[in-house]
Parts: C-alpha cells; sequence; structure tokens
C-alpha cells in the first residue's frame, strides 16, 4: 500500500457515522514514548535521530500488526504527500514541517498511526470514528504492550514515561475527540462551553490540533494533564463526564434551533446547499463553512436525499493536497478553490432541487 | 378590468426584451399639464380638485383610447393596491401617499397611464420594453393631441406648457430610460457614467424614480432640462447619444468579464442561481442583487436553460404588494421574505443544475 492508494478510499474513521455519530465525529487517543539511551530529539545528533528510526521501523515490523502497516518515510516525501497525511490526521503538522529522519507507519484502515521522530521518539494514535474512546484504547494498549517487550521506553519509577515536553510526561496519554457543535456556535453558547472545558483543564483547538484555529464548527477537545492521573481516569473523565455534557449541550441547541428557530435554520441550511451545488469556486474555509451547516442540515432532517457519508468524505476530499493529488499535479490557490467547487458539484449532483 | 387583474398578466412592457434588451428594460415618455383656469395643486381647493379630477376623467373617457383604459381612484384605495402600482410603475410613489382627490386611468397592455392630480393635473405617461422612445412618443403625442381639444391646458406663448414645478416648464416632457447595467457596477466604472451623465445635465436615479436608491444594478437615465430645447431635440440626444453611448460602456463591460474574469463571473452567476433556488427566505434588496446577477448570466449566455422574460416577471412578482396581493392577505416583513422565497423557487424549479 502506498500514500496514492489511501485516495481510493475513505478509511474507517473517515466515513463518518459511528456512536454520538451526530455530534462527535472521531475519537483519538495518543502514547508518546521515548526508547531509553538516546536523548531527546532536540538534543539528539542526525546519526543518533537515524539509529532511532532504524530501531522502532523494526520494532513495528517484527510484530503482527506491524507488518501489516505501509510505511512512509516523511523526510523523503513531497511536501503535498506530507500535507495529505496532515489532512487524515495521519501525522501530525510538526512531523510534516520537521526536519531529518522521521517516518510514520499506517495500518490500511487508517486507525493506528505510529510516528517516529515527531516531538518524541514515538507517538501511538488510534482513531475511531464517532464516540469510541473504548475500542481506541484497547487498540493502542494492544500496540503498546506488543511493542514494549521489544523496545526499552524511558520511563521512571515517580514520573512515568518521559518525553521530550513536560505536558506529556506521565501516562503520556492524549485523548482528544473532534466534535461537530454547528448549534452552539449558531446559539452563541460556545464561549460558555469552552469556559467549562478550560476549568476542567482540558483545551479546545481547531480541525488540525495545537495551533489551528476553529473553522467550519469543529473543535478537537483533548486532556491537557498527563501526570497524577492515571489512564483510566482520564479515559473516564472524557467518557462519563466532558463528551457527554458537550454532546448533550448541542443536542440541547440543535433541538431549540429545530423548534423555535426552524425558518432561519431551513434558510440557513438550504443557502448552503444552493451555494455549494452552484459555485464556481470555493475556498477551503468557505468550504467547511458550508458542509459544516449542511451536515447539521442533515443530522435534524431539513435536507433528506443526501446521506451524511458523503458530506464527511467532502470534509476530507476537498482539502489542499487531496485535490492536487486527485488533479495529478500541483495547483495554486486559485486552481484548488475551482478544483474543489467542481469536485462538491459533482458530488451533490445527484441531489436535485425540490426532491425533499 | 381592475387592479387584480394587473396580477394575471406582466403587460406589454413588464415581460421584456425589445430593442437594446440586454442592456435596456424599458424607455418612457412623460408629459405634464394643468388645466388653464384652475390653480396649481399646492394653491387648490379639495372642490377644486373635485372638479379638476371629473374634467380630465371625462375628457380621457370620450376619447377611443381613453374608453379602453381602466380607471382606479387612488384617494379610496388600499395601500397594498396603491404600492401595486407603484411596482408596476403606472403611477409615481408621490401619486401614491399623496393626498385627496385623485386617479389614475390605465391601458389594458399598461403602457399608458394618465394620472390625475399628481404634482400637475395631469401627466400622461407611456412605457415601452427595451429601447423604444420613437413608439412611447408617438403614442403620448397621439394622446395629447386627442386631449388637446378638449382641455384647454395652461400654455405661455414664451414659457411653453406651465407646470407646478418650475424643472417642468416648457415642453413639460421628462424622457427616463431604465438602464441594467451590472458590468459597470463590477468593474467600477459607473462613476465615471454618473459622471457624465450629471455632465450632460442628466439625472441618475434608482429603480423607482426620483428620491430612490438605486439598487440591484438598475438606474433611470433622465432629462433635466424641459426649457430651451424642443422635445425632439431631447429625445434625439436620448437616441443618438446618451443612450447608446452607455449601451456601449456597458457592452465593453460584459465582454470583458465574459473573457478576461470569466471564473469569477461564472462563480458569480451560479452562486445567484444557486442562492435564488435555495433560500427560504430572500429581502427585496437581496432578490434584486440576485436576480440582477443571474440576468447577467442569462444574457452572457454563463446560465443558458432559463429565459430572460422568467426573470423579467420576477423583478415584478417579487416586490411586497405583489406578493401580498397574491396571497391574500396582509403580510409582514418575515412573511414577504419567505413568500418572496417561495415564489422564485417556484418559478425556477424547472431549472435544475447539471443542465448547463
Amino acid at each position: 500500500m502506498t500514500i496514492d492508494d489511501l485516495l481510493q478510499s475513505s478509511g474507517e474513521w473517515l466515513a463518518g457515522g459511528g456512536p454520538m455519530g451526530d455530534v462527535v465525529i472521531s475519537s483519538r487517543v495518543r502514547l508518546a514514548r521515548n526508547v531509553e539511551g538516546f536523548p531527546f530529539l532536540s538534543r539528539a545528533t542526525a546519526e543518533q535521530r537515524r539509529n532511532i528510526e532504524q530501531l522502532l521501523f523494526q520494532a513495528i515490523h517484527a510484530c503482527d500488526f506491524g507488518r501489516q502497516t505501509f510505511y512512509v518515510n516523511i523526510e523523503k516525501s513531497e511536501p503535498v504527500d506530507r500535507q495529505l497525511l496532515v489532512e487524515r490526521h495521519l501525522i501530525s503538522r510538526q512531523h510534516a514541517d520537521g526536519e531529518g529522519c522521521r517516518g510514520v507507519a499506517i495500518s490500511p484502515t487508517e486507525t493506528l498511526s505510529l510516528m517516529i521522530n515527531e516531538e518524541d521518539h514515538l507517538r501511538m494514535q488510534v482513531l475511531r470514528r464517532g464516540m469510541n474512546l473504548d475500542e481506541a484504547w484497547n487498540e493502542i494498549m494492544l500496540v503498546d504492550r506488543t511493542l514494549e517487550p521489544a523496545v526499552d521506553f524511558a520511563f521512571h519509577k515517580q514520573y512515568g514515561y518521559l518525553t521530550a515536553c513536560p505536558t506529556n510526561v506521565g501516562t503520556g496519554l492524549r485523548v482528544s475527540v473532534m466534535l461537530h457543535l454547528p448549534a452552539l456556535k449558531l446559539t452563541n453558547e460556545l464561549e460558555k462551553m469552552f469556559r467549562a472545558a478550560r476549568d476542567m483543564r482540558l483545551a479546545v483547538r481547531g480541525l488540525y490540533g495545537e495551533g489551528t484555529e476553529a473553522i467550519g464548527d469543529f473543535f478537537q477537545v483533548s486532556n491537557q494533564i498527563t501526570l497524577g492521573q492515571s489512564e483510566e481516569e482520564i479515559l473516564d473523565s472524557f467518557k462519563m463526564n466532558v463528551i457527554p455534557s458537550i454532546v448533550n449541550y448541542e443536542r440541547q441547541a440543535r433541538t431549540m434551533l429545530k423548534t423555535d428557530k426552524s425558518a432561519a435554520l431551513q434558510d440557513r441550511v438550504w443557502r448552503a446547499l444552493g451555494l455549494l451545488q452552484n459555485a464556481r469556486a470555493i475556498s477551503t474555509d468557505e468550504a467547511l463553512y458550508l458542509l459544516s451547516h449542511l451536515r447539521l442540515g442533515i443530522v435534524l432532517e431539513c435536507v433528506k436525499h443526501i446521506d451524511l457519508q458523503t458530506i464527511s468524505e467532502l470534509f476530507i476530499a476537498t482539502q489542499s493536497a487531496h485535490l492536487q493529488k486527485r488533479s495529478g499535479h500541483l495547483l495554486d490557490d486559485q486552481g484548488r478553490s475551482v478544483a474543489r467547487a467542481e469536485l462538491i458539484r459533482d458530488r451533490l449532483a445527484r441531489y436535485r432541487p425540490g426532491e425533499n
């Protein structure tokens, strides 16, 4: 399997749906690990980076799950291929933009990715559609326990796993849940939710994690504390408390929009559909904004003949690197806007006005 | 025939088309006359107003053309009916909003309207689709010459016809041409055209004449001088010089948009269509704005399956009084926006995406 094959499918989690799929796009768990006997990457030589990569690459490919993955040498990849992996959430922007020897092992379903030489020597990530931290946690535990006998991870009796950045020391666990919150945005209640999240020491970020702004009403909620809490405590707080609360707020806001502001909601949703079906050039931001409103309309059954999967796939397929890979050549800003509008029109063409 | 019958047809000039119909919506000539022996209306008693109305009403209905007209007593009309006549350009806003005894005689094709007790005792107006001042002039001359033997119009050997406002003294003639200038607007060249018009002592106004703002890229160009120029000189300047020049500028701007900015033009036109076909609430201003862009797209053949007449009819039918008459009851602002969007969707439903 190669990067180009990724374009043919939408992967397990990219297809949309899953538990609480009306609000929760995806669940992610990530573990940070470093190899004992090597310095953190900020202080490692090029030679040491190469040795770390080889050691981890071999350990991964010695396992059952590892043999099924395909490996991408990020250092030697084209910028558009790196960007493609970022857009599919298989590597971080930091990993894409970094320097030196580094790579990623990806499972064919795209649920597992193992980044070598990102900020830490190894970052293991499992993604699942919808609210599904249990499955994600079980899979990553399996990976971690399979690798542990083969690699000596840096571990301190008192502090736990040692990581390049102190915010990851301890469990090295980051739990992130991607949420679609258009109704809280439309009813101006997002700020309230953000404040509550900050009070719980949670981070709220945009579509591509750290340092990215929220666009198109998508928000990533993740834990900031990795020290002094067990993995189970962190996961339980997400499963029992944080996510169900936010999902509940969003659903209440949606019900309010549908009952008290039905006309305005219908107008917004149908205008989004009209623009998506007709525009000849659409920027990334506008596409996200319009697709977000259309997604809300589908979930609330204002629009009935378009399935959620079509929209989920468009969120991925309309991104810059995806458009360029599909077209077979690099495109400038304007070229991407035109290609994006074409793709959206094509995917939505089967739906015609008056069919609702 | 009654006001309600007007809704069943679109009238000769409202249907669109005609000479230079890509740019010129309609041509209008208007003559102002006052009856000898009566004061101007600002100084007339209620009794005198009534006498003027009766005298003119009878003179009109004694003529062949007059017997075919139907008469609307504006004083006793409902506000929504007055507004309907304004929207069809059959009376002025001033006539609708005035006070006291007044009315209008309208020909079945809506090309001729004779306003009694507007600003002057009699204002005769002929409208034609497209650039057609000759026909309009011939028809109004016929009306004027037919009435002249029956009514003693106030006339001064040196000044010509006497009118309530000095700007009309002389010929009492106002020539107005309604233009659709979306390309000059999009290319920021309107101001240049306005300046040239002002230098020629012409007035440029919005869709409903004096005191109205230009919305939806429609502009009414009319003469300001009525004294010291013969009727023929005024008409010739419009036919030979003013209008052909502006039409030429607009066509050049359209050609430029179509060749040099084709992608942006297509995007604008199709977005307008998408919104018109899908919105659930549209204000008057937005409807005019979007219909204007769609009209440009049809003329430039970006959109091929919608005919201009559909758009011309929508310009008229989407106005407030038209929507309320059609629905059978008064509507508030929001109700009108919803009814307007419904009507537009209905008329454009036969056109589906992907047919171009």
